[in-house]
């Protein structure tokens, strides 16, 4: 499978209607920001204001605290600036360091760039202009810390590139954000909204950058790139900082209680991060097909055929549910 | 002004908060497609799936009566194809015909093409490659009837280019539309949404082409593209043959009605479509002052200072407001 999130695949095989699977193919927060039952008419009818656009970007800054000489541009999805960051890059090569999120590689390839995989980011800014890293990485959480993000940057900024870092799971743990570093150099950091706050389907995502690049990010995504409803709903939610505290406690927990569960299941426990665990199993498959018969769906790869990952449960039931499948013969 | 349908601008100058205010600066349907009040709280949590995305395209396909030989790829507002078009056509420079809506021309030159303006398809097919319309044209509703596409289509076919063109305004007039002419030729058909259906703010837009092209297109927006919102909302609003119908009748009748008290009012009625009117006045200038002290929005544009639009009002009592408006010396 591609990508998770998607039960297409799992209802084909297995059956069962959406309302039947427990879906943890996802690293999307099962319990979202709660979004307002009705919304204004005008945010679907109207184009999004000049100031229904500022009205996000204040709220995304103040949230994400982006550096005063850094700045912010939305777009609908971080997938969106996936796909544009390759043609308006400067020329040359890409290093990604993987394995990772497989869509930063195709869209690099796409756009008719070389793309050099690489393990580690000493390994990257030695290979090619441009670096790509996912910090925590999916799926395995490797984190890397600032002395090596400063130290990587200026051997990009020396070779003309840019260094992507693609922060799509770092609101659980925020001080291992580059944010703060963002400014005067080459590091262009990729913001999720729709992961932590629960609300993918609303497609919203943020660059933050020097103000050089983020102006030509802007200028390639044209206006009202991001909806009415995905401005006025990440406006609220971003400036909702309690929420925010609330929720990265809440998520450790689950991940925490998570852990547990994968391990009695015979899983051994690799890491992630608090919204999704990596686990290894010398059966993946089977354990894999085990679930799936009982309606759990949870995620595997192509790079390595004894590793899941787990998308937290909504709640403690639902893990329950988990432990029962993992203990059972089905 | 840029573009209607921001009243950032208007309120700063002449006050009033946005309730007060009649905007008829966009050419969007004041009466939207009825959203449902409470959508499921899946279309915002989880990412869309295949199977959303195909429901949309054939609910798409049905509507615009997309010929079987092409294909219909949706995209985050037609704004966003727009964006990508001019880094996925073959090289070469582009002709707009013009004067006409402003992005494409912007979003070729940013793209690094060439960009020159013609005043007829004739002209167009001469002077580049690939070639822009809009059709019916924004702001003058001048259409291009099919032989000339077609005659148009051949040359572009020969010079290696894409025929680009933009029926954001044609749903009022569908026999208009060049749909059925495309599929193994390089027309490029642009789709709105937002526009007909009165839901801007959803970002919805469709690219109707060859499918080698509209393979390139989908590949460019990547996965996820479109929102969970516009997904549902769009799949139900484009099956709704029956509002589509209802409507383009109500929308020609208001149209007809503002007709008359344009011309009552002083002004020289040029042309347009069932979604704005275009009008000339000697002093565009005080007219539309006029208008906006008294909280009414409409269009001027920069290549012509004697020329206003307007958008159609939500409902009588709303046109009569203009009425009154055009009529005072206010």
């Amino acid at each position: 499978m591609k990508h998770g999130g998607d039960l297409s695949d799992a209802i084909a095989q297995y059956g069962g209607g959406p309302p039947a699977w427990l879906d943890l193919s996802t690293g999307i927060n099962p319990c979202p920001w709660p979004v307002p039952a009705i919304l204004a008419a005008e945010v679907w009818q109207r184009l999004p204001s000049r100031a229904d656009h500022e009205a996000l970007i204040a709220a995304a800054r103040a949230a994400y605290h982006v550096p005063a000489h850094a700045d912010i541009v939305a777009a609908p999805g971080t997938q969106g600036l996936i796909q544009w960051l390759p043609h308006l890059a400067p020329p040359g090569a890409v290093a990604v360091v993987g394995p990772t999120y497989s869509e930063h590689a195709i869209a690099w390839r796409a756009a008719g760039r070389d793309v050099i995989d690489v393990d580690s980011i000493e390994a990257a800014v030695a290979r090619a202009p441009h670096v790509v890293v996912v910090n925590p990485n999916n799926p395995d959480g490797r984190i890397i810390d600032h002395p090596s993000v400063m130290q990587a940057a200026r051997a990009v900024q020396r070779n003309g590139g840019w260094l992507v870092i693609d922060e799509a799971f770092v609101d659980t743990s925020p001080r291992s954000s580059a944010v703060a570093l963002c400014g005067d150099d080459p590091i262009v950091i990729l913001r999720s909204f729709g992961k932590f706050y629960g609300l993918a389907g609303i497609r919203l995502g943020f660059a933050i950058a020097a103000p050089s690049v983020t102006k030509t990010i802007a200028a390639a995504l044209g206006p009202w790139s991001c909806s009415g409803p995905a401005l006025a709903i990440g406006t609220a939610a971003l400036r909702d900082h309690e929420w925010a505290e609330q929720t990265r406690g809440d998520l450790r927990e689950m991940a925490q209680a998570m852990d547990r569960v994968l391990t009695r299941g015979g899983l051994e426990l690799i890491d992630g991060t608090a919204l999704f665990r990596l686990a290894r199993h010398h059966d993946a498959a089977v354990v894999h097909a085990r679930l799936a018969r009982q309606h759990i769906w949870c995620r595997r790869f192509d790079h390595a055929d004894d590793l899941l990952r787990f998308g937290l449960p909504p709640d403690m039931a639902a893990l329950d549910r988990l432990a029962a499948a993992l203990g059972s013969d089905a």
